[in-house]
């Protein structure tokens, strides 16, 4: 037996008692705002979160005395009304208490063509929504009386019973009906992909249609429906925009301009005092709600009726140009303005997007699984995408759905598209790992990788053509599509400046080049917390004489090849300390195997073999003698520094000489020195009293004297459990969060994505530790070597500088770890200033 | 200025006073006692450590004190007594006293001869002991008195002093001479590597030579020097033996039997009193002093002196016969007979040993850097190793000294042997780590791997000739020399037992065949701690299904493989279960990546292709998409068993049947499952749900009930980091130590062997981490997943199951942290049984 309910449940919207959104969510709060506001918002009642759900169960209702506080024959809405705005709900059903009666009395005051549209409308809007019919059945060109006829006919033989003429079952059946379908599987996993947590609850708001009828019919041609912006959503500068929709009964033209407009006519001019009026509200809205609102009103026979107001859509940029504004003009604090912007929301702004004003083809929609925009020429294999990238060309691998197979080319795709899976499949979780902006789940698109065709929408694409990617809106588009750069306005940069006011961690770059370096500059990274040395030794000259340093058979002639590599490595560290100003830059030390160094395939082996002037032979067992069982295990870091002590003496002479060159140039720069791959204190007390002795023999050749600072990157786990013995002898450890993670999982990154996917998918991870810094386990690891590293020494500085550095997540952890600073790619340095704002803001609010 | 020293801080070795083993050394020690036990020792005099270290330093010395004690004219000798016996010391120097006027004195009483032979045997001794000079320069074929003028002018000529005549100044200079020989370089590390303090000291013992001249020299014939021993010192066996040189000037034999033998004259006959006082001091002395003894004598008319006694040196199998025949006798307690063995020399008894009784050509001797012997084929380079291993053709790598490119050499080779390097070079180093037998720094001996021959002492060989090698003390030996397998007698036997009643930690066996189970049995292991289940997939039959299973295009194909590997496997733990008859039997699910069951030539891919029915290109391109980077970081352990549930669940099912089928038998057996390379805890608690899904399976099916464990091989950091978390669903947890301190180091033990040696060499790290637990690092882990392991669970059962299992470091660190048990190779076994006991008495002790 279902339980009888009976609805006196529910709270009406007025000045007092306020509405909290907990219990009745965003639109019953902002109405009520409103109210409070004094604009004109029809009668409403809003049910909260536990009524819908016991609606959901089945429960009968009894609404008599909720439908009491409306007078006899007043039209109806419900809307849904979630905690956030961002979590859905069902569509809106309007016009409820439409019966033949009413039909009957507005033929009479409107005229029997606005009662049938209306009257047909709501029957079309009930049968979809409410009775789950076939939209089809219900669609007619022109709404005449016989089509209105036809379709209640339809109805009750579909339903075998008759449309319901009660307003009290209609309203019942549309409140039930919305109920159940939030606790729908697509609802859910849609809220939930938005971070609606699983209990997440549905409030109804049960509202009269603006004045008598309230749907902008009248009598007079002050009529119509419309919703007002004062920005503009993509860049959010102020503007007025929206659109007017007059009464079709009454007048000629579809939509209105609403403020005056060369092209036709506009609101402003056809209802000056309502279109001052909604100037005024807004206006008012903006100051009191602190939000720029988008206003939905009925204009009745010159009567202004507020319906709902809600926060502006707007693009990330708008988004940040909005709360600088408010905060500029007074309305909010400026940590209210830094606490509105979403960290990621702000990474977006430095992906390539989509330019807004191009009006591109969609070919299909998609989940938006990771951000950022790219064009390039399809292809379906992973073989053609690495062919593609060998000769340069930018592409987009398009498969059904990848597997552990296709990482080689998903690496070398520009992006990703793919026609099944969601979130957590496979291309998404690894999209997001490799950075490649990834839609995926775009269930429109056919794609056959055998005939290596992508078919939509009537579109046919072949291996080759050209396809544009839109990661953050989960849109494939046809042909090449022009892409905006990130753009970074003033505000970015105002808001930038306030972030840095408030936050009270260090912010650095991982930069190994100097446009790397250029960028870190300009998003005002405190220095570099990572410049990676190896890739200088990949340029073509420079190839040569590290292999000739491989092949040495002497010390000395190690030395040799070394010695002319000194001038280029010094040269690059002279531009580095350059750009960067007198900040801090940390170098790391070489880290990669020499195997790395050589060719792979017999022909290079037998150019260098002649380059060398050494038999073959002797190169390809060389080859092979260095070629290792698990690479990221083996001799490379550290473990080079002390077997081959060359490398890194070559590298700090040329650190301190370039030291000496930028300062009597006027830079004075102190630069850190970084050990990698450490797993033992005796490693770092060998290669820093090898590198005194360096910095020594430099100061006295010269006669010029330099500071400078040893410190450890930590990748091992052991590096961090013995952390106070290796502080003994660094001035700072930083935490390679990348090879940390790889050892603590003994998990090899390359080699993750055969399974990483079925991982996330079944909970196993809950997210790619490469892509979210794992805190139960690395964590720890960073718990302890922290707490222990700075037992031994009290001014040991700590930092981390992994790809996680970036992540907000991450830098609350390290920031709770009393870390001195983070370190990032330098286009994730603005996100990394805002969130280690906020959460200065949110400890102090 | 020398510091000038009035010698007269030494003890005279009487009664009383009793003298310390730290201040006086182990002679001297020793000498006191036999004095207790009433045997007439010569007058001694004890000098202690710090008298000898500021003779070392240059102190002039008044010897007039000292000398008083001994009577006129009386010849004297110097011995070193440093702590342990073992540390060693410089060589005797005996007769010191000798001069012209003893000479003339002697010749008149013992003839000329006599005092001849004395003298010159001591111009020898001291020219090249003392005076360091050429001792070719004083070699003689007969001592005559020319030969004694022409030594005595050779000395001249080369010190530009005549040889010194004054007693006090003969006895200032042996001092010297020996007290500076300890502080030689050479001296200091041979006693280090034998486990001596960096400073550890010398004791030096002055001895008045038996009797009149203590040289054995008399009037009657019964005289002569001798030693004496009551037990083989191959086997421990009661026997007397030892030899008795008779005054060669009096007698014609050689050398006397000590007892009766029809192969010639005897001790016991010529001398029946001395012979019988003799085995009576014997009988007390070993009695009294509590160990088996080996007594030095002089026979002088008839008058015996007792000059020394040492422990007899005795082989492994000896040293445990002599411990459980004392304790036997009451003579000493079991636990003093437990304590006196070291578990390292039990495990020698354990390996391949050159028969004592053979009589090989020593080639060469140089440092036993790693235990064990072995004959084969002299190879030179590891290619040819590498060849004979596959001819399946022991070989003996020599090598001047190896480097990283040699180590395939060496996992090739049944042996190696090195000219050069130490305990810590290359070769040592990884031939510890890979348990083959190994001599290094054999420098008599010359490699010329160019032409491949190597020589020594007048002998040459060539490649593919046959060498034995001698790990256990350091030979290299000409030829096929016979090894005494392992033999293990009934008091080895006995003193385990003695052992298993005294340890209060378990001791399981590595096992994964029936042969290495009977093995763990044999030696009373209490169960299995980790049985690897891939060795079974990799026989000729399986390998087919497997690969079947690998290529499987369907869940239904993989399982249909898995189906048919069922009964095989089922029918491994059958036999494993009934060797153990009931005892525990942890199983390791399977682990390795899946490309190592595919071929890796082109040819066995053509013909897996022919088998498979499927063209060569789906399988080479299958093949490289199971290659990976880091394989030891990859699709292994657990990630396949939730990626491919299907092979977890084959093996769950063969274990459950294998229970039901053993307890059907009569030998019910609770199986362990062991889940490997878990990094979450969610990864437990999906395979227990299944394995536990599995058994209520098997159990309805076969309408049997049976008991099963579930735990967890923690490898990674992050497993121990979280044992709380996985200890939750884990009955057990077994450090895997192997895999845990590659991940912990971030260093891959295929890889490491490229600078493992020099990091030894240069103390970075103090051993290879493969071969000793690192307890500062990998141990922190240990201390850590067992603490937070314990806190969720209190009846968690904790193991090792690494090859650091058997060491007696590994054995204590886990006995303290509450381990349960260890489990190491079944060879190891009576190593971990006899070192866990000890812990015991150390403890209680």
């Amino acid at each position: 037996m279902p339980k009888y309910l009976t609805l006196t449940d529910y709270a009406l919207i007025t000045n007092s008692a306020p509405i909290k959104r907990q219990t009745h969510g965003w639109r019953a709060k902002c109405l009520q705002r409103l109210v409070r506001l004094d604009m004109p918002v029809p009668l409403t009642i809003a049910l909260s979160f536990g009524v819908v759900r016991e609606i959901a169960t089945g429960a009968q209702m009894n609404l008599r005395h909720l439908l009491g506080h409306f007078p006899e024959g007043q039209l109806l809405s419900v809307r849904p009304s979630a905690e956030l705005p961002q979590w859905g709900g069902p569509a809106a059903v309007l016009n409820i208490g439409m019966n033949d009666a009413m039909h009957e009395k507005l033929s009479a005051s409107h005229g029997e063509d606005v009662a049938t549209a209306l009257y047909l409308r709501f029957v079309q809007s009930f049968a979809q929504h409410v009775a789950r019919l076939d939209p089809d059945m219900f669609d007619v060109d022109v709404p005449t009386r016989a089509a209105l006829d036809a379709a209640l006919r339809a109805y009750e033989d579909e339903m075998e019973d008759p449309f319901p003429q009660s307003v009290a079952q209609q309203l019942a059946d549309v409140l039930r009906s919305m109920a159940r379908a939030w606790e729908g599987t697509s609802a859910r996993l849609l809220r939930q992909a938005k971070g609606a947590p699983v209990d997440a609850g549905l409030g109804l708001v049960v509202q009269a249609m603006a004045g008598g009828m309230g749907v902008g019919y009248g009598t007079t041609d002050e009529c119509g429906v419309g919703m007002i912006r004062f920005i503009d959503t993509t860049t959010g500068a102020p503007q007025v925009m929206g659109r007017f929709r007059p009464d079709r009964e009454r007048q000629d033209d579809e939509v209105l301009f609403l403020t005056k407009d060369a092209r036709g006519p506009s609101l402003e001019e056809r209802s000056p005092d309502a279109f001052a009026q909604l100037l005024e509200y807004g206006a008012n809205a903006r100051k009191r709600l602190r939000e720029e609102m988008e206003i939905e009103f009925t204009l009745e026979d010159g009567k202004l009726w507020i319906l709902d107001a809600v926060t502006v859509p707007r693009s990330s940029r708008a988004a940040v140009r909005v709360v600088v504004d408010l905060a500029n003009d007074g309305v909010i604090l400026r940590d209210e303005a830094l606490s509105r912007i979403a960290p990621k929301a702000l990474g977006e702004l430095l992906h390539r997007q989509v330019d807004t004003k191009a009006r591109p083809t969609v070919l299909g929609r998609g989940i938006a699984a990771s951000p950022g925009a790219a064009v390039g020429r399809l292809v379906f294999t992973s073989a053609a995408a690495q062919a593609s990238a060998a000769r340069d060309e930018p592409c987009i691998l398009a498969r059904r759905e990848t597997t552990p197979e296709d990482i080689r080319g998903m690496h070398a795709a520009s992006a990703v598209l793919t026609e099944r899976g969601g979130m957590t499949s496979h291309a998404a979780v690894i999209g997001r790992g490799l950075g490649v902006p990834c839609v995926v789940g775009a269930s429109q698109i056919t794609i056959d990788a055998r005939r290596k065709i992508l078919r939509s929408n009537g579109h046919t694409l072949a291996e080759g053509d050209l396809i544009t990617i839109d990661g953050t809106n989960g849109l494939a588009l046809a042909g090449e599509v022009a892409l905006l750069e990130p753009a970074l306005d003033d505000r970015f940069t105002t808001l930038l400046d306030w972030a840095d006011a408030r936050r009270d961690i260090g912010i650095r770059a991982n930069a190994d080049t100097p446009a790397d370096a250029r960028i870190a500059r300009e998003f005002r990274a405190q220095g570099i917390g990572l410049c990676r040395t190896e890739h200088m030794f990949f340029e073509e000259d420079r190839l040569t004489l590290m292999r000739e340093m491989i092949f040495a058979d002497t010390s000395e002639d190690r030395r040799d090849a070394l010695d002319r590599l000194l001038p280029m490595q010094r040269a690059d560290f002279i531009d580095l300390f350059e750009i960067m100003q007198g900040q801090p830059v940390c170098i790391r030390l070489f880290d990669p195997p020499l195997h790395e160094f050589l060719p792979h395939s017999r022909e290079g082996m037998r150019f260098l073999a002649d380059a060398l002037d050494k038999p073959l032979s002797e190169i390809t067992r060389r080859a092979e003698a260095l070629a290792e069982f698990n690479p990221m295990l083996g001799m490379r870091g550290v473990r080079l520094g002390i077997t081959i002590p060359e490398i890194y003496e070559m590298q700090a002479r040329a650190i301190f000489e370039a030291t000496i060159e930028v300062t009597r140039r006027g830079a004075p720069i102190v630069p850190e020195i970084m050990i990698p791959l450490v797993s033992a204190m005796r490693e770092v007390e060998l290669v820093k009293s090898r590198i005194d002795a360096c910095a020594a023999q430099v100061r006295g050749r010269a006669g010029v004297d330099f500071d400078y600072k040893l410190g450890v990157m930590v990748e091992t786990p052991r590096a961090a459990l013995r952390a106070d013995d290796i502080a003994q002898h660094a001035a700072f450890l930083s935490f390679g969060t990348n090879d940390l993670t790889q050892m603590t999982y003994g998990l090899s990154r390359d080699d993750a994505g055969r399974f990483m996917s079925d991982y996330v998918q079944q909970g196993v991870f809950a997210e790619d530790p490469f892509h979210t810094l794992d805190e139960d386990g690395v964590g720890e690891l960073l718990r302890l070597g922290a707490a222990r590293g700075r037992k031994s020494r009290d001014d040991l500085t700590l930092s981390i500088c992994g790809e996680h550095g970036g992540s907000p997540e991450a830098i609350r952890f390290c920031r709770d770890l009393g870390f001195d600073y983070v370190s990032c790619s330098p286009f994730r340095v603005p996100v990394a200033r805002l969130a280690a704002a906020q959460l200065v803001i949110a400890e102090q609010g």
